[in-house]
């Protein structure tokens, strides 16, 4: 029905705080200058993010977001973290590309903004920054009314990274090479909207409980656990040209991922056993009634990354993930025979 | 309330539909090839988007989103003109760095994917990308149920330039140089929060009533109308280092927006009389009852982008877009003796 009485309707009024912007972009600048490098050269406010690159060079770009773990994070009221998924997610895809991290930019669109929320999203996408040697040289914040409810809000994030490393991927994989897992950190950035209708709709949990078999800790800790960048465990691998294909095992999880590192006529084969799941994927499991290959499809389950190596780099490979702190998972292996991805075990 | 019946939980049944985005992304492919470049060297279903760079280069980025221009797109079911606003804006922002377009991501993120709606969304910024002369190398599309309403979704951008021309920007401008408005294509992709609710809330109007003063277009037809590219017109002017700073006026308008080019101890005069502004900033200016200032921070009011010249480059700047079939407006000058935009005439 048209609102027919003749009175002003403001920016304002239509939903939009500008004086709420502004006092964000103050408090944002310094988290911008947080993450700066030596070649990110531009200036806080100007059109566009400048970024000085040295040498004739190839560059690596993805885009990406968090899926609806950004709802669990309003739910919990916990905004520091999903920024930082989201620079990690970010820079192990294009570590698959063999790329190093240059520079980051975000997009956060929310329907109020509200600039302590909106703050600690970035004071979360710059600490992955910082810790990923990347710098943040640009982005966006949108409120967008109408779209976004209330307390809603999604996240975006675009890298580049330089080819460093030669990561040959699919054309470097050949039958006999070895698949080396890594752990994940918990979901990571996947599955979130079947784990929110699992544990919030089905048993009905909330943020604040403890969560079904932990000792310590909460749901929304389980839920919001940082996705892992695995640029520092495997840097030294890399560096030495021990690295045939990295898998990064989101959305699709093992069976999807892999599949897009297998060149045709050859087979993967998983040894789901060769890991112990963690207890997380075990009661998401149980609560939706999966089981089996769709299981591995929905989450990652306990594994966030393949490594591809050619079995006389393997042992070099597990020593420097090893020496990094991180466990490594010998999990299978590539033969002919057969197409796509087998998951022994489950 | 909890659900307690044990039947199982699919991913389709947590309102992920897979099935939609694996037949989406054979759509996908077609259109990213379409806007290959020579240097876009990557290949589709990768983890991250190659692009080689030739030489030492310094690079521009920005992020950005049609904010709820997205709306009114899925109020009219148009869906695959918003990508090219998104382009188009994105070209423009880092055009006012000096840099030509190289490659572009986008992110579009809905409640419930539709493969149609996300094709025509994507073909829109593949066009954008033709257009422009860019290469889109990357994306990711992300089914977000409770985040994003059915038939609802958001899009972002990001594109990356390379610095390829000299424009000063706020170091460059001094007192005597002229502003030389460039017409926009209607709202661009600003506004539109009050403008939805002027025209749809307080006017009562449909996205396929006619136009309030136009004898042959529907509401949806002016809101919708492509955010311009000022790449071509302005690439002569730029080649010949005639530009001192380019003001794109988006969020802000051209007070907001002109600030960003003005050095400090310097005042920017806007003659707002210098142009007759188009017939739907009328109608909106009128619905919402608001003027003066206020309007001119809200909307573009018909001039798109501002270039600064040197008094002496004026004709040339002039001529140059004028030969692309783009009027030019004298706008406005800098001087000293005040700060901030002072805008004449209203």
């Amino acid at each position: 029905m048209p609102d027919s009485d003749g009175s002003r309707i403001s920016y304002g009024d239509a939903g939009v705080d500008l004086r709420a912007a502004e006092d964000l972009t103050g408090r944002l600048k310094a988290l911008v200058a947080s993450t700066r490098t030596a070649d990110a050269d531009g200036e806080f406010g100007s059109f566009g993010g400048r970024f000085r690159l040295p040498a004739a060079t190839e560059l690596v770009a993805s885009a990406d977001g968090v899926g609806t773990k950004v709802l669990v994070a309003a739910m919990a009221g916990v905004h520091d973290t999903v920024g930082e998924d989201l620079v990690n997610h970010c820079v192990n895809d294009i570590l698959a590309e063999g790329a190093e991290p240059l520079f980051f930019l975000d997009y956060y669109a929310c329907g109020e903004l509200e600039p302590d929320v909106a703050e600690a999203v970035v004071a979360g996408v710059a600490r992955g920054c910082r810790i990923n040697g990347c710098a943040l040289i640009g982005g966006e914040t949108a409120e967008m009314p109408g779209i976004y409810e209330p307390g809603h809000y999604d996240l975006a994030g675009f890298i580049v990274g330089r080819r460093a490393w030669e990561v040959p991927g699919k054309r470097g994989v050949t039958a006999g090479a070895r698949l080396l897992g890594l752990p994940s950190s918990g979901l990571h950035t996947n599955g979130y909207s079947l784990a929110r209708k699992v544990l919030f709709d089905r048993m009905g949990l909330a943020p604040d409980d403890p969560f079904p078999g932990e000792l310590d800790a909460r749901v929304a800790d389980v839920l919001l656990k940082v996705h892992r960048s695995y640029l520092a465990p495997l840097r030294p691998a890399l560096a030495a040209g021990a690295v045939r294909a990295l898998a990064h095992i989101t959305g699709g999880g093992i069976p999807g991922n892999l599949l897009r590192v297998l060149p045709e006529g050859l087979e993967a084969v998983v040894d789901t056993t060769a890991w112990t799941v963690p207890n997380e994927f075990r009661v998401l499991a149980d609560g939706a009634g999966l089981e089996g290959r769709e299981l591995y499809e929905a989450f990652n389950m306990g594994v966030g990354l393949i490594v591809v190596v050619a079995p006389d780099r393997l042992a070099e490979v597990k020593d420097t993930v090893a020496a990094s702190g991180l466990a490594t998972i010998d999990c299978g292996y590539v033969r002919t025979g057969g197409e796509g991805v087998q998951l022994d075990g489950v």
